[in-house]
């Protein structure tokens, strides 16, 4: 985590790579023969020559005011791992669970191996892994602590639009394990299930990837759709901070946020189908730089207004975007998702999508007037179907030495 | 591919890391406030901090007189897609395929996207791409060449130690799609995949990882058993080239190889109720340096003859080490597993092996000597089991313009 944390020390990988590590960038170029795409595709803009340092052992913090793995730079690989809490598991138990998830988390996150981890070499590489604890509104009736569960934790009522599978949905506690290395990601995931079995069976996990860490630094992420996905989150700063965290309230609500998890498959096989001006059209944003249909860089500010020579908006009302958009900056959304790419079907049809990872102060507040809106009307549904869904309170994050949870079940 | 290219040009990441990279490696970390994990562990050996350049741009020439990704510095990500050929595909058939297939390959493993790519921005970042073909032994009999199919690319025998599925067997055709970015990897796997589906249905996929690029630069990866794995492996140059590569024969021979592909699940419930000196003793080498029991550094020469206090070897006879052991050169194999991790079962227990990828010039004379060792007797049994099994021929690489199989079907 970033902001919040004790320490006071932010470490962000985007600055890093914009910053410092130029003049290093120019030294290895110089220094080493590298072999570069030299793409003769127009739709090519290629990336400036940033090296990475210390995929492996760079650390996000785990300990701070509010938990890392939020408005933390997002990580190439994600595992979102479900639980449901055993029959008998109380306020008691839950306590002994979660002390031992977040020392597991805190050592690992570190690049230290977890307490009688099985396979210590494993977590020598932090790569910048965060734990991410949430609490399903279960968790908070086992507990005894209906009274603090933030009020817009609840199921979603259902959109005409979802077509959710039991397998992916639900859960009373959920991690999501998040690095820059797949192996670290797995051997995270191995520990904390195997230290949640006590407590709990494991009701779903989805695996998702982003871009590799260096592959393409300081860029909004693609989607499998090819559209750039990310471009108008709130940065970092104070918008996001009003937005994404509960900023005051008692002490197991403050610095605490919801996440959202829905999963949504992508039909590419039609999606193939549609031309790239269709394409652009559904989303309101070109597919090549991203910008909307009214501008010309990505983070132009979109004109809703503007007429075509047909007298219709250039960006159709029903686009995502139109439908999406949300001008207030405290009641925007941080989106956080990752892609996911399963096994194709015999005949070749992909199974791919998101894992779609929402953040937010409130869910009833931020998020559900956007998906209520997006459910009423977009023409993006027509390509993709919501099967998955889960809401998670994120409680505050712990200092150096206490437990995700303890002001919740304190 | 490196060796072998027509331009001579040989593109070495691991080169790239060690030489060149050191200086602006220092730049770096003097440069930017670098978070590193500064472990306390004693089986700690911190990765030096070099930094990876051009993670996403960086390009693995699909040309040459070899196929590229066998003796390819492996990438941290695979798919593996094995196809069926539908009923009445003929040489003429296979051969627009792979024309078609190979024209994909060389465009994407360039940074170009395929023709008529319709996610084209996800065909920009090649993340040393590589596409290798391989061959069941179907393929040879639907293109009527069955006189060109390697004698020894056949169903392997039945070892007592399977418990193969359908599911993960054999195949006519395989691509091994391999990249340093899993967006690469997924938008290859497409493109290729919709690209085969005149011809061929999806007979199976497994994907796989390893470290991250950059993650652990130059040192051996580790599987989910916390191993060191592929210490022994040939390192490319002369004995990996006598080893690996068909040296002579005919045109469509010479320059091919062979690919075993063998699904190993690996018991992480079993395995981790193990103490650290039996599963050292199961494998005959230690789990935090890989040195072998009778030495003190990764690559010290194993003694199979010392004898430990108790007058037994201090490396057992029915080692993992002592059983595979090759000790002529032009009888080793190339290892290239990937790490696969399933979604857990609800009880919590682990979905994790290998991906075990075996390239050899001959599978009867180098592969299924160790294997039947193996099978007969091998402590590492205990906690392994084969689950698929498959094997290709892969034949030699196309220059630019050409295609792979031109020497087999033409
Ligand atoms: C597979 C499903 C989805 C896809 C492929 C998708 C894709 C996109 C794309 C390409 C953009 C424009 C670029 C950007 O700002 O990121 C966007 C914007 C956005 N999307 Fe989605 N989206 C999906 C689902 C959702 C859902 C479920 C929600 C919330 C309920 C959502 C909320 C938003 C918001 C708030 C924006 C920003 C709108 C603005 O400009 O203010 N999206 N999405
Ligand atoms: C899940 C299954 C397997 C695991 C976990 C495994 C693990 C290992 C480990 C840790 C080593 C020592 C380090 C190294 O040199 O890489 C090793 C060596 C080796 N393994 Fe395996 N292995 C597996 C399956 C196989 C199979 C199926 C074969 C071939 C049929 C094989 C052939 C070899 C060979 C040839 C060596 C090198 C021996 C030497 O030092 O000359 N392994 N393996």
């Amino acid at each position: 985590m970033t902001e919040g944390s004790p320490t006071g020390r932010r470490v962000s990988r985007r600055g890093l790579l914009t910053g410092g590590a130029v003049a290093a960038g120019g030294a290895l170029a110089g220094g080493a023969a590298i072999a570069v795409a030299r793409p003769d595709d127009p739709r090519v803009r290629p990336a400036e020559p940033v090296p990475v340092a210390q995929v492996g052992s760079a650390v996000e913090s785990f300990h701070g005011v509010r938990q890392s793995g939020v408005t933390t730079e997002p990580q190439a690989h994600a595992a979102f791992v479900a639980f449901t809490l055993k029959p008998g598991v109380d306020r008691a138990a839950l306590g002994r669970m979660l002390r031992l998830l977040s020392d597991d988390a805190a050592r690992l996150t570190r690049g230290r191996p977890a307490l009688a981890d099985t396979e210590p070499e494993l977590g020598l590489l932090p790569a910048r892994l965060t734990v991410t604890f949430g609490f399903g509104p279960g968790l908070y009736a086992a507990a005894g602590r209906a009274d603090r569960r933030p009020p817009s934790v609840a199921d979603l009522p259902a959109f005409r639009i979802d077509r959710l599978q039991p397998r992916w949905s639900g859960g009373d506690l959920l991690l999501q394990i998040c690095a820059d290395d797949p192996l670290t990601v797995a051997h995270a995931q191995r520990v904390l299930v195997k230290d949640s079995r006590p407590f709990a069976t494991v009701r779903w996990v989805q695996q998702g990837f982003r871009r590799a860490a260096g592959a393409e630094p300081g860029r909004t992420q693609r989607n499998l759709f090819g559209q750039l996905d990310g471009t108008a989150n709130p940065r970092p700063g104070t918008p996001a901070d009003t937005a994404v965290w509960v900023t005051d309230g008692p002490n197991w609500l403050r610095d605490s946020t919801t996440l959202v998890v829905r999963r949504i498959s992508m039909n590419l096989e039609t999606w193939d189908l549609l031309g790239r001006t269709d394409r652009e059209i559904a989303v309101g944003r070109r597919l090549d730089t991203g910008a909307p249909l009214t501008g010309t860089a990505e983070h132009d500010e979109p004109d809703f207004a503007a007429l075509g020579p047909d007298g219709l908006t250039v960006i159709p009302d029903f686009s995502h975007l139109t439908r999406a958009r949300v001008t207030d900056d405290r009641l925007k959304i941080l989106r956080r998702p990752y892609n996911y790419d399963g096994v194709p079907t015999a005949e070749g049809h992909a199974d791919s999508g998101l894992v779609f990872a929402a953040y937010q102060a409130d869910i009833a507040r931020q998020f559900l007037p956007i998906q209520r809106r997006l459910a009423e009307r977009d023409l993006l549904n027509e390509w993709t179907t919501p099967i998955g869904s889960a809401v998670f309170a994120v409680p505050p994050g712990c200092p150096e030495g206490g437990w995700v949870g303890q002001q919740v079940l304190g």
